[in-house]
């Protein structure tokens, strides 16, 4: 019931072909990742995350943890399970090797990655909020705080977290109440901090809490933010725990989904206040916090791409197996498998179709984010990094958004099966839940794409990449469509796409904000529509140029190019209608009185 | 926060609009049914919703059901409130006058149904079962049987069921082993059936199984099937009951929702056989099932539109009420709530539009209902009925899937407060689950609208409704469309969704079953969008006359307008793409082999 096969075929692809790979391997830093080492990792990961993460997926969703007088505890085998992660080198292999990472490049790590997040999202987050605390630790902190705290971060004794949330203050940051005051070397923290992912739990010995908080000479709004670190036990200088800090879990919620991860509320500064360091500046918190946001985003877009990858298999598995009916077009044939009825065979499609597209679309961002850390020319890292920021709110927004609907299919294709929890297929569509809320909802992610990414530069960046993108339509057609239908439906598909995307891009330019903003999430599902479309048609193409040159791989080439159409036949088919929303959708957004709704 | 307020001035207006209540009040047999009885019955129904059965619902939801050795007990308050539904005659209000019931029409007992189901699904399921085994036995049982059950059970007192599915027979009733053997004036039944509802629970005295079983000499496959009614209490001829039968609930269903109704295994025959009565011909029992599935279908239709409007009604809460950041276009107004964010209102505008179109399809198609029961002329009838036939697939498919976006949109507007289960947001998108799949999936609905209703009459009754929808364009245009730019981009987004339907209906009558088969989905997608679009521009086009009139609930009217004009531009606008999924999807769908999955 539990079976998760990580499909390295696919995701070989999409590193070679969308991420870049080769380009990656051959810059300066990455001397010693050798493509024999990359395929080495993703095997070795594969069997982690099938053999050990993925079994202990759904005890985690039904056992949950437990909370008991501030201490938390995981269900049963999470911790065996992280310590067999840590010990394998699993939790430091994204960070730099100056405090004992592996130093892998964002390609590698996103498809090592996605392994976790399919097999157990739960246990995946864990890792996830650390690594956003040492990236933050490492480009922010002191060298003190670097050398205290990230070696056993990033081996992964200790975890990190990110406490931004309060009652008060969800999406508007501005509205943050927690207090640091000086207290000679530090800080005395107290405040509420909600929604705190792994905020509490058993399986590592300290949990290192990055925390925002307000001087008292602090500036109103996202200007007066600091940011500090505050561990859940003191740490002396000689590395080892000494006092518990003046912090506690006062409880956790009862979610959704990603029952195997507690999310904390945390209480700081009960008694005399929480001890903690300031990182960066003083009122510098929220600049702090973009450094590791695009990393973030990209996870958390990837979680979309990994549980729908997740829920994709499952139904597959369900109606490969199950019995029912007869086939229409295949009368005769006895235990006919719902596979074979075509609105199952749709469904899975669909599925199929968007899950390689989406990932398509995050490791071709994951791979732009190495050439913009690595590359050894200054123009073409800031290339890449411009397209990176452009890119990050789609491939957040519309993976998750997807995902939403994908892991719904899925429980879709197991009938009434799919309705019992005991399936599995219900706990996927629960955990995806919160993949469109978390790190910035949708409308968050829409709005930075409208109003920082697209408008800042006066949609020049946009209209690069949509010219990228007509220049391989152009390709695509020079290079045989004419006499290939497949490939010329998808070059058509594509075309139509790139028009949609440059009309609701020149719309939007010139929109007025809050027209602007009533467009803006039927936008960005039009740039993941049409962004990710163009990666499948570059994927039709190379399969095709493949297949041409007699590729032993034929049937896995010609499901890439079946898999391109569907996407055009059934996914570009909307770019029309999602620019027609953005183009008038406005006014009747904005139609009504608060008291007509 | 389990607030629920049935939308009363809604509902009548799509009853007068949409469902033609002046004219099946005018119908013979209805002459006590006078307006002023029917908002006296809508009122007094809104009451016992919101003050009964919707304070309980998230109890239900927490709760749920509890078995032990085959008794299964239900969430607190469940029987208080469902004796106190049966004590006011809610229960019968539906069925005929001669064993009990109110006799109401269909249209008025719909408008009624709706707000049990928003107040309290997992509730309301427990009477939609009763008045489906009412139904059966009404038409198809002996006066024996009628006398013997239905008072009983139209009073409430006795619940029924439908015992339909086995773990080897879904969707395909075919695979039904479940066996009945003569023995004297009855049958012995014996066989384990799955997923049934209300199967087993304390809220009755008594509860009447309609079983589908097969006789020894039946044939094989659907033709095969009889049904039967087998009572959990056995009656005496006086009607008092008798011996306990031979059938056990062995066990209850973990589910993703509707928890606070018992989902139960039941096993008939573990001893001598489960007594049973032969209900209508041997063999014929699918027949007998076809006459309740009208009224079943457009009531978990309803259901669709209930839970959406119950988690509209609770995002628009939430979005009045929770204050988060600065509103563009409203600078300087203080204390922002978050129903001023753009893409908040896009979201609620969406659930609200969507909710009020579908709203008219399923009253529309509740008094066509009517008009196919008791309308003086038989053509009438006839006429409605075919209408009926084409519709319920649409009703029931399109406003559960339209469900499943709209609630999960419910759990979005909440943000993180929305992911924690005790706000309440996630249980309607969890109890929504289950409507695409129970009472047929969406699959079955849209080959049932594509394999019988459009392609039995060679499309003529599609084209018929195709053809009034396009006059009633026409009307809007010459109604002064043209000097009125909503009503024209109303008329427009209709006019271009009629053609995308004349063209998918015209590609799918001439095209192979199986590629008809792969965009069927697709097409009743197609269908309720355009269909229940029409609905939008009439309501548009009678709310224009009263405004002009001087009507004085202007506020009302003119969002009816705003709305009509929202769908137009948010929804209508997909009409394109579904059409060119039907017509060129089914390469794609059907293009991979199984291995290529």
């Amino acid at each position: 019931m539990n079976f998760y096969s990580p499909p390295l075929h696919e995701m070989l692809f999409a590193m070679k072909e969308h991420g870049g790979l080769d380009a990656v391997l051959a810059q300066v830093g990455n001397e010693e990742v050798t493509d024999d080492l990359v395929e080495a990792i993703l095997e070795e990961a594969s069997r982690f995350a099938s053999d050990v993460l993925a079994p202990i997926n759904a005890r985690g969703d039904t056992q949950g943890c437990r909370w008991n007088n501030g201490v938390v505890t995981t269900a049963d085998g999470f911790r065996h399970a992280y310590s067999g992660f840590c010990d394998s080198g699993w939790n430091g292999m994204p960070s730099g090797t100056e405090f004992g990472g592996q130093g892998m490049p964002t390609l590698v790590s996103t498809a090592v990655l996605e392994m976790w997040k399919a097999s157990n999202m739960a246990f995946s987050l864990c890792q996830m909020l650390t690594l956003g605390a040492v990236e933050a630790i490492t480009h922010h902190g002191s060298e003190e705080l670097r050398q205290r705290y990230l070696p056993a971060m990033i081996e992964g004794r200790w975890t990190g977290t990110m406490n931004i949330t309060e009652p008060q203050a969800g999406s508007d940051l501005a509205a943050i109440r927690t207090k640091a005051i000086r207290d000679g070397d530090h800080y005395r923290i107290s405040g509420t901090k909600i929604f705190i992912t792994w905020g509490e739990h058993d399986m590592a010995e300290n949990i290192i809490h990055l925390v925002l908080a307000r001087l008292p000479d602090a500036p109103p709004g996202v200007k007066g933010i600091s940011l500090f670190v505050c561990p859940k036990f003191l740490v002396n200088a000689d590395g080892s725990l000494g006092e518990r800090n003046d912090l506690v879990c006062a409880s956790i919620e009862h979610k959704i989904g990603i029952h195997g991860s507690a999310t904390a509320v945390m209480s700081f500064g009960e008694g005399p206040g929480a001890i903690g360091w300031l990182v960066g500046e003083p009122h510098k918190g929220l600049a702090c916090m973009f450094t590791m946001m695009n990393h973030a985003r990209l996870n958390v877009g990837l979680e979309g791409v990994a549980i729908s990858d997740r829920a994709y298999q499952k139904a597959r598995q369900f109606a490969l197996d199950r019995v029912q009916g007869k086939t229409l077009g295949r009368e005769g044939a006895s235990n006919a498998t719902i596979i074979g009825h075509p609105d199952v065979r749709r469904m899975l499609m669909d599925m199929k179709a968007r899950v390689e597209a989406m990932r398509a679309l995050a490791y071709y961002t994951a791979g732009q984010m190495d050439r913009a850390h690595g590359h050894e020319d200054p123009s073409t890292r800031q290339k890449a990094q411009t397209l990176v920021d452009l890119l990050i709110p789609v491939v957040k927004g519309w993976c998750t958004d997807n995902a939403l609907g994908i892991t719904s299919d899925g429980v879709q294709i197991h009938g009434g099966m799919g309705f019992i929890e005991e399936t599995g297929a219900s706990q996927h569509m629960r955990d995806a839940r919160i993949t469109t809320i978390y790190e910035g909802t949708t409308g968050i992610q829409a709005n930075d794409l409208i109003g920082r990414k697209l408008t800042r530069d006066g949609g020049a960046a946009m209209k690069e990449l949509i010219a990228t993108m007509q220049a391989d339509v152009e390709s695509l057609r020079a290079a045989g469509a004419a006499e290939d239908a497949m490939l010329e439906g998808i070059a058509l598909a594509v075309g139509n796409g790139l028009r949609a995307l440059t009309e609701a891009s020149d719309w939007l330019l010139a929109a007025s904000p809050r027209d602007a903003a009533a467009g803006a999430v039927p936008y960005l599902r039009l740039c993941g529509t049409v962004i990710a479309g163009w990666l499948t048609a570059r994927a039709a193409q190379v399969a095709t140029l493949r297949l041409a040159r007699g590729d032993a791989d034929a049937a896995f080439l010609n499901a890439k190019r079946i898999t391109a159409h569907h996407y055009a036949m059934h996914v570009l088919t909307g770019a029309d209608a999602l620019r027609d929303t953005v183009l008038h959708g406005a006014s009747t957004t904005l139609g009504l009185t608060d008291a007509q709704f």
